[in-house]
């Protein structure tokens, strides 16, 4: 085990959260959750890898669009109970197609699409 | 109450986490928990609310420090289960003294502080 994780709270189900930002450009891609395997795998690289809470299993990000996420930089806050992982985005990070999951801006009492989409998820995802 | 809180999905606790980032550089501030009256207010301005699930209160950042966050974009995510709020940072978002909470980077099996301490968080906190 990475000593590293021992600095690492983990919630009651064993995750962490985790934001993954654009290294160029800072980004905010997504937030996901890591349970201990992830953020070792995580941390050895190449790819960013999480848990799938809706799947249940260890999902490495891209394994199926190939929208991978090369690990650059790896951090953690002042409570050591979330991370921030600095990555190469390919493609894009949100499987709704857009670069960013973040692509929703509140205005007033409104929301925006404030993004392009950059691929059709329905050709993207087979399944 | 702002139509659009029923887009967005709060947790068991009725909660739901928040990213802070710095409107100007993408720099990643912090990470807490807005419960939907924080929200309200976040929405509403001038300066970014959340609720310190620790003191069990809603807490307007930096209102004992004087290190608010005024409130310039609010985004969410795909899922409609977290926030993004790009915000006007005084000073340092940590209350260790940083700048960004995320002052620590993992380096092989090792962490290492990159960031300089802006504040002396003994003399800017006094309870």
């Amino acid at each position: 085990m990475n000593p590293i994780l021992k600095e690492l709270k983990f919630d009651e189900d064993g995750l962490i959260p985790a934001i993954g930002q654009d290294y160029k450009n800072n980004e905010v891609l997504m937030f996901a959750f890591m349970n201990r395997e992830a953020v070792e795998k995580t941390l050895k690289g190449p790819y960013a890898t999480f848990w799938s809470r809706s799947r249940n299993k260890l999902w490495v990000k891209g394994e199926e669009s190939g929208h991978t996420q090369e690990v650059k930089e790896v951090f953690y806050d002042c409570d050591g109970d979330v991370l921030l992982i600095k990555v190469d985005q390919k493609v894009a990070a949100c499987h709704e197609g857009y670069r960013s999951c973040f692509f929703r801006k509140i205005e007033g009492d409104e929301s925006k699409v404030i993004a392009k989409r950059l691929f059709d998820p329905k050709s993207t995802y087979k399944k």
